[in-house]
């Protein structure tokens, strides 16, 4: 992890600015050595909150010119009205100012307890004392700056080879819970060092976030921050275009799920990460929806907190994804121990079973018997830990 | 409790027949003096047990004509493929014979573990136990032999008049959880001396059902042996018609209603039951799909196991409910404390909205500002205990 960095093109830093009041780092910025293009993916919450408003804003219009990411954690400035939107700007200016760019360059993540205004005189002093320090040895510093209730700073980093050159992927990601500030914040952001179209990275983007960050529950709710960020330097000198797309989508897929995994994993109380795979299925987004809403099912992750191998749970889960199946088809495994056949239960041990859940990694496979469409989903098991971090995160 | 009776018309014993482990009660009887007209409302999980799947039957083709109901707990006899299908129509001969009716005029009822056989023969030996027990005083052990991780039996009863002459609503229920076996099976049995047509006690039972058991939600899933059931005896010798229909519809409401929140208080390691009312919505159904969203919601509900008065929680829960609404016209209170207006954080004093949440009753109402129609769902806290009784239920 400390050896982290971002994609060449980048430098980071990250560092304390006073938003939290344990003293923790809260304040990272990424800046890219010339105009970056740009995609991000955000909450589909109604709620969105300032900074989400001000990136989509900067992506509707200067997709092909985006220079740096400023990022804070302590407060999410969710719920915070016209002054929260006010403070979202006045951040990119602090950081625009600080690196001699245009405003309208600048990206905003924040994440923390919703419903308190931002207090942006802090984040200007803690750009002014950050901007310095920039570097591509910054990199670890800022997954350590978007952290609220992680217990682990979360990093991948991947190459690929396009033409004889190499390109990397280089991202950091937050999640834990998903809960800070409330509805479990999701902040990711991924730097390249490939040359692509803003058309085509955001079209990889959304691709790379359906199948993984958008796979992930841990509360089941999307927060009023969620953000995957994704910045192409070009540093690289590769082009992505329409025969390289597919091996770089890949690329960033397989970057995301990694991500995705170390989230779930993490999940506040966590103590195992839960893979759900759904096959047989008449289309991929049916897989996904059911194998969410087995991730998401409360009663599948406090058996597998147990170590119960309590199928039953999981087929009821299944039940009520709203994607019709036949239950008379259905198959069902716990890690390599199936467990039910023909919606009926197996004659299986329930030692056997039981052993499956035991490790910190739990695989759960339902094959529905329609076609042949997968997916997938991650989770964590449901402690009580869980409980004692969220019945009192605020106060 | 101890006084409590099934509407005039209907007898009742409960007892054990060795389906639990533990010796606790575990089977009940509720048989008419004559043919009833009977509704009932099943889960909408694509996994329907055996039981559901039977009564479903029974009502189509006989559902003036209805003399008595078999209830077990102990074994919910779901995912159990043509055997559970055949035991549930075995469970039924088994209290036709002990009744000396048909047994299509017999309802089943089953809550258990999940891909168990039914053992038809205690069933059996039970109701030959139980059928000379049969009596009106027998009603508050049905509420008993029903309850599966439920803490206290639920009933409730009611009167109200019409055209001058008295009838009487009255009916137990289980939920806890709502999980036992699996996915918080939730039954309840009410009935009634009135005269009613089987299409309008349909039609009663559905709007009752709409508006109270579908707005409970403790684990946030529907199970795979979800019951309601309402048999009407005529023994009040009053007939419900087109006049006096909405006024039996209120009184079953209410009495669902009831029900309903004693299945919410009594939610798995449930500490405060919750109520949360959505107004200003453009239809009840938007207003119910938004209150149970916040009801889901594990943050909110943690937030308040915890006494932590976390609004933004709530308001980033309703975000999500899939109802347009506008962020800016947002009221919301916690108890009598307004927290939010505009969308925005009032100004409140700490204290007093923790205060409002420390008693056995917390009251969530949340503005939409759009229209009139307003919708409640009510649910429990999330508590350690409720971890720890899932984490281990099966083993």
């Amino acid at each position: 992890m400390s050896d982290f960095q971002f994609a060449p093109g980048f430098r980071a830093a990250g560092g304390r600015c006073g938003l939290k009041a344990s003293g923790k780092p809260d304040l990272a910025l990424i800046v890219a050595d010339g105009p970056c293009t740009a995609a991000g993916v955000f909450t589909t919450n109604q709620i969105k909150a300032a900074p989400v408003l001000y990136d989509q804003a900067v992506l509707a219009a200067n997709a092909a010119g985006v220079r740096a990411i400023i990022a804070n954690s302590g407060c999410a400035n969710a719920c915070t009205g016209p002054q929260g939107e006010q403070a979202a700007s006045t951040m990119a200016q602090s950081a625009a100012a600080a690196l001699g760019c245009d405003p309208g360059a600048v990206l905003v993540l924040s994440t923390g307890v919703i419903g308190v205004q931002l207090d942006t005189a802090k984040i200007a002093a803690g750009v002014q004392s950050l901007a310095p320090a920039l570097a591509v040895a910054g990199a670890p510093s800022v997954a350590q700056a978007i952290m609220t209730t992680d217990t682990r700073p979360k990093t991948a980093s991947t190459t690929l080879t396009i033409n004889g050159r190499t390109i990397t992927l280089a991202g950091v990601a937050k999640g834990a819970g998903m809960i800070h500030p409330m509805m479990a914040t999701m902040l990711a952001i991924i730097t390249t060092d490939a040359q692509i179209a803003p058309e085509l990275l955001q079209s990889a983007l959304h691709h790379a976030t359906a199948a993984t960050f958008n796979c992930v529950t841990v509360d089941g709710d999307p927060s009023t921050n969620d953000t995957v960020l994704l910045l192409a330097s070009g540093a690289a000198d590769v082009t992505i275009d329409s025969a390289s797309y597919d091996a770089f989508c890949t690329a960033l897929t397989d970057l995301s799920r990694d991500l995705a995994r170390q989230i779930a994993a993490d999940g506040e109380g966590a103590t195992k990460l839960v893979e759900v795979t759904v096959s047989g299925a008449h289309s991929v987004s049916d897989a996904r929806t059911i194998a969410r809403a087995i991730a998401r099912s409360p009663l599948v992750k406090t058996a597998i907190h147990g170590g119960d191998p309590n199928w039953g749970r999981i087929l009821a889960a299944a039940g009520i994804a709203g994607v019709p199946f036949e239950p008379q088809l259905l198959k069902l495994w716990l890690g390599s121990v199936q467990v039910v056949a023909s919606g009926t239960p197996c004659a299986f041990a329930e030692a056997d079973a039981a052993a499956q859940m035991a490790g910190p990694e739990v695989a759960i496979r339902l094959d529905l018997g329609l076609a042949d469409a997968v997916g997938q989903a991650w989770t964590c098991d449901l402690s009580a830990e869980y409980v004692s971090i969220n019945a009192d995160y605020r106060t």
